[in-house]
């Protein structure tokens, strides 16, 4: 098996930037969906909220998700919300545990 | 579309109660899997912790998740957790936020 990167990315818009952030995201997703090693690249927003967004991430590897980070794509988007976040983003890496049914078992 | 709902449950076991929990949730998984509007139960450890499990969750309807909640497995499963966690689970609900690719995009 490969060693599958899973991560939930949370980001909190600053007050008045919450239509920007979402527009910024969901503009992105297209691109980082055709990026190589790209499983899973899912936004969220925290129900009953405005502006907490939640990416739901999976990378094929560490060298996948790297190559991310460091793409055109997300400098474009650092760039962009830059200052319409309340702080960097929040990174939580998970460590699957598989069981049940491959599908419904994984993200 | 069908309203499914999508929810990241966090719980943390109490120190010396990681095993117990992990044995719970693991075999409480295929039993979930097979119910009516299961469509993701995927769990997950933070990395870096021992004790802190993360249930990323899709299900195909609110009345689907209510059944799940009342049924026979979460009853068993709450039963052994009970003395197990160090509070109640935390529910986050999430609102999909669809765009590139419908299933890159989705958990």
């Amino acid at each position: 098996m490969t060693e599958a990167v899973v991560l939930v990315a949370t980001m909190v818009a600053k007050p008045g930037q919450e239509e920007l952030v979402e527009r910024t995201l969901t503009a992105a997703l297209p691109k980082v969906h055709a990026e190589p090693g790209c499983l899973r690249y899912a936004l969220h927003r925290k129900a009953g909220t405005t502006g907490v967004f939640l990416m739901i991430e999976k990378w094929a590897s560490p060298e996948a998700l790297g190559a991310h980070m460091k793409g055109a794509v997300m400098r474009e988007v650092g760039a962009a919300l830059a200052r319409a976040l309340a702080g960097a983003p929040d990174m939580v890496f998970l460590d699957p545990i598989p069981a049940g049914d491959p599908d419904a078992g994984a993200v």
